[in-house]
């Protein structure tokens, strides 16, 4: 018995052939993946999202709102799927909307848009580097012309310049339209790099990908310089509310801010604030985001004040957030009724999808970090999660 | 009609639920969710994993393999389950892994094991803060006694002690057997915290949160100090099966592999490798596990070396790897399926599952590393991931 | 004529080959250094210190003070020498130990101590390495007795163990007593590592140095464990004084340190306070410390609160600084009299000297931080500071 | 008995004055700084540099040398003031310089040249914040004429922007002549800040100061960013000469270099090099720098290869050398000299200077490098540090 995985050479993508795929881990682990072989699509939408294809993870979708969005693309009220096996984690956000739908709802702002590749260039010393660094400024036209060339929608906005030793790297940074675009870019600086090797005299050698876009990693730089969205969720909470529902005070939850920003600092973090990859992992899951995204997305930066009024302000930053409501995974059965369920399938809806994302996390975070404060957060998972050791 | 989502006093875990919701959701916002009302499971087993239940993500699923792994745990021959909608990713894994596996397979090594919870202490100033360090140290006995009451499969290893201004920060470190943990380990912690607040005096307050535990973030003291497992895989690949099945060389990776980790060290990246979040988290939605976890699990340090007889010597390291095979989402049915796959679902196969993921990310390194190189990357993503603009 | 430095094989420190090397040197740049070959002390003293050795640098010393200090080391009034040619740092540090003194001075602790060199293992793979982890811990009490049998002073405390790919760091950690202890450690580390390599099977290779113990560097390793002392310095300050004194409110203050924290939790900054390295560099030069550890020594951890009764709660810890009585430049003619100065100098000086220091550097960043809100910063650097462009 | 510092209303720089504080120091102390009462220069020059002036610290100055440099500015053969009291440093620089010098010297590039200050602007909204960033760039003509009319040098190169919550983040670039210029950038950003405060409508505050320049610290965006020079020293070193002079091998150097970045990796080091900073602030020190820059300067990339012909190519980059060789303590006796010998004082001589440092240091990390390596480290502090316990 071959220990090769079955593949057609005529459609591949067929329901056939996802069963004799199954039957062959059958035959060779004794398991046939009965579950796992039972979804509602047709396979042959798969091209382009899969390979070796053998059925479906079925993913549990819980909905927590209405969300109050008070965005520049998003308006209103919104229902939110969180694809999750978590338990506690639907029932947490949506206490959280309702804190903040009473309070007025969360304001959003997408502050910056780029989507990047960097490539290296390597040449016999610093100084070669420094030259080319300045051909790169001078030709920034052309070299616009040539990555813009290989795509209909990819738009070269602008690329930053890093040294060190022999070596320049550029930070390509692009607009994308509504696909999250790292293929995109990846095809249009290569064309932009083959361009310049064939022209730029004393290159020894460049690399197309040198770690300073850093594609599924968490980075310095993308928190600074933004991968993706920058997306801003701001609130004012009174008080009041938070007494009432979180039963907190607005003195306690910032004390604790101020902990965790402490202990954030010294431990070396990405991110200082409660759990933001909680939401953004169930909600990229549910709606056919490149789930290994939610790296990128991690980062976050949390400022909070004591307000007039005894009001509490409140305000997350996600300086890489990855989205996309257009190609990937986003049109596929499921995947697409989530985002139709947010009115964001499709061109025009990324920016609405983005501001949604961070208004849907900013909740999760008065949930979370009220419920620690006030204490209920073991008592909580123990009524909810009872299956989560 | 009220705009909130309808929930059942009697019993929430219905399919008549679920559809109530659906119907909600569509008189809400004109979608039903069809193809996510779509599932093969009894929603009786979804207390613990979920609330507000309204159906499935049908993510798809790819096989790659076979996977050889010459692990501590996990020996032999494996066919890895890949949820993703990320076109081109499947094969590059299952193109790494034939590489692998005629070099002779995936060396697995699980060095460290712990889950953490992390309170700070807050004293009257730095002198009682450095008293009471003493004091945890002396009583760590009865802390362990006190935290281990609350938990069957928890067992409480040791205490870091971190401190700044008028903190304590404790990191306590604790074995969870096959499941995750983190719970398990708050619930534990709390239970020594409360103690210590009851007997200690001049404690003026203590957080069971202070971000020095890290959860669902990247940060410096978990790649440092491990959270969940810490994970090498190793390889020695002959630089004959580079050229043959990748297409370029062993010189020219090696180069590669530099201009990475100087590009990583400038950009302040917390994985110095090339991709290792994609597959995790396709293994991830796979088999169950709390998803926003790939944060954790994104970090990595590789290493690779030139070695004797013109191989190439490549390892990862996967300092925060958090898994499980028990609990969580991990008994759901078509998760349960992916590990029974694997061999590795339910007690006693959580350092074998961790194993799997480690060799399988090596593989997509290799795979992904040296395409980039033999300037593949950009055709075969045209090829396989039409759908990705 | 040769363009080599003249040495003398008798006796290299005097006066006379001093000045050998000086009219070398006007010989070769024109340049005699008439300034820096004037100096009060016997060169025969320099052995240990310098080579090639010409003259002095004249580095001004201004003292500001009385410092009020409440620590464990040192208690009482102290006047502190600060060698520098920043103007208005002087006037500066003044400001804010008035400030302090009249709040009632500024309490010390030190919380750790420890003095580090960091090998790295080499073995076959990560499992020998970790194997290797195993017989360190077991085999402690050798390692102890061979690292001590090279000091008098020296003891080694404990080792800490980090891994990745097939390599074991090993963070040895001794205290040093009065002095700094850098070659103490490394020479007691050397003598480990060689009865290692002679009798631990399957080692492949040793190197003493691995930026594990980051010498000369600012690292977050030392920022959470420590190297030299951790020291925090910490004070109320009534608000009525920040008014009259300061010209600002303890609320400006406030709002102003959130912002500083905000900025350098992006940035990625090492410290996140004013400007702790000015007056620790100062100090260094002033009384013979190795003033490179001034990096280390600039990792600050800054937290403050708004206090009960309007006061302000500020406090800083220094995590990693390194200083020394004994030894080093401590014994050198004005070194020596600076520390005398503090009653610090020789041995069972070296844990009030960091206090000391600690206190200092609270003063300072209390006074530019007020200036800078206050708006009487530039204004000062006008009026003090004219030969800084 | 007066416990307060004395101080003259006519004229405070004289030697009668210092030598009535150290009188007063003397009643108060008991040590009346004798031999730091010995100063050859007269204390009028001091006003701009020193407040409380008592005298100077002595410190030893050694000369390393002929350093061979092929720069831009700097070119030629040039003699090193070194002024430290750690032995063995000036002779492992000087051994370094020779190993150089008969490998055809040391290359040096400078690629970047910026000075900061970087205020913080609060507004009701990060949405308001983003109009402002827009504003700022419509702008940039008049912020660049109110901010350089308060200086002759000083030049607005421009402005980088950086947003969280609601804050912008601007980080002002100056070219600062041979000036280090932290105070002329500092004025002249107030002069903008303050006229934006005049015309801007809705904003809330701005604070001058927001550690995004991040002085006298290490930080992310510096290294990214550069402050001061970025400069970067390179060589290719025969092998011949690293087995005759050094006594160990390319391979051998190679290998221990890949040991220092993956341990510098994890431990979150800001330089993967082995002690830049030792030669920083010794010639810091001698030139009259401002010390506490050495915290940025201490930030270093190092690059090296295995060159062809059995060479080895070697790099460092220092992304933030702070210099100056006019203004400061530049101008002082003992400094002044040591910058002539260099042919550096004045105006003209900055870039000349910064290419010295970045060619000693390339020096000093191949001396020390080698000597961990050949195992010749802990024998030399031997010889040369006796006084170094």
């Amino acid at each position: 018995m071959s220990n090769r995985i079955p593949r057609s050479r005529d459609n591949d993508y067929t329901r056939e052939m996802a069963e004799a795929r199954r039957q062959f881990l059958k035959e060779q682990t004794g398991n046939g993946l009965k579950h796992a072989g039972q979804y509602s699509f047709d396979p042959s939408m798969l091209p382009g999202n899969i390979e070796h294809f053998i059925g479906v993870a079925q993913v549990p979708i819980g909905v927590a709102g209405p969300l109050l969005v008070n965005g520049e693309y998003a308006r209103g009220e919104f229902y939110i799927p969180l694809a999750t096996t978590e338990g506690t984690l639907v029932a947490s956000y949506n206490r959280g909307m309702k804190l903040l739908r009473e309070s007025g709802g969360v304001t959003t702002t997408i502050s910056d848009d780029a989507m990047q590749r960097a490539p290296a260039f390597v040449f016999k010393s610093a100084r070669e580097a420094r030259e080319f660094g300045l051909w790169v400024k001078e030709n920034f036209g052309e070299l616009k012309r040539r990555a813009e060339a290989t795509t209909q929608v990819g738009r070269l906005r602008n690329i930053e310049q890093y040294s060190a030793s022999r070596f320049l790297f550029l930070r390509f940074n692009f607009t994308t339209g509504d696909a999250a675009g790292q293929n995109m870019v990846g095809k249009a600086t290569k064309a932009a790099c083959d361009w310049i090797r064939s022209v730029y005299p004393g290159l020894e050698n460049y690399y197309l990908e040198s770690n300073f876009a850093t594609d599924k990693k968490s980075s310095r730089i993308n928190i600074l310089h933004t991968r993706g969205k920058r997306v801003t969720a701001e609130a004012r909470i009174p008080g009041r509310l938070i007494e009432e529902l979180m039963h907190t005070s607005v003195d306690a939850i910032y004390r604790a801010r101020q902990v965790l920003n402490l202990g954030g600092m010294l431990a070396g973090v990405n991110n200082n604030g409660n759990h933001s990859p909680n939401g953004i992992a169930a909600m990229f899951i549910a709606t056919g985001q490149d789930v290994a995204n939610v790296v990128e997305a991690s980062a976050a930066v949390v400022h909070s004040e004591l307000a007039p009024q005894g009001d509490f302000y409140y305000s997350i930053t996600i300086p890489s957030l990855i989205v996309a409501t257009y190609g990937g995974g986003t049109g596929l059965a499921t995947q697409r009724e989530c985002l139709e369920l947010l009115g964001c399938y499709g061109r025009g809806g990324v920016r609405k999808f983005a501001e949604i994302v961070a208004a849907t996390i900013l909740c999760g975070e008065l949930s979370l970090g009220t419920a620690v404060i006030a204490e209920e957060w073991v008592a909580s998972h123990d009524k909810y999660g009872r299956n989560r050791p």
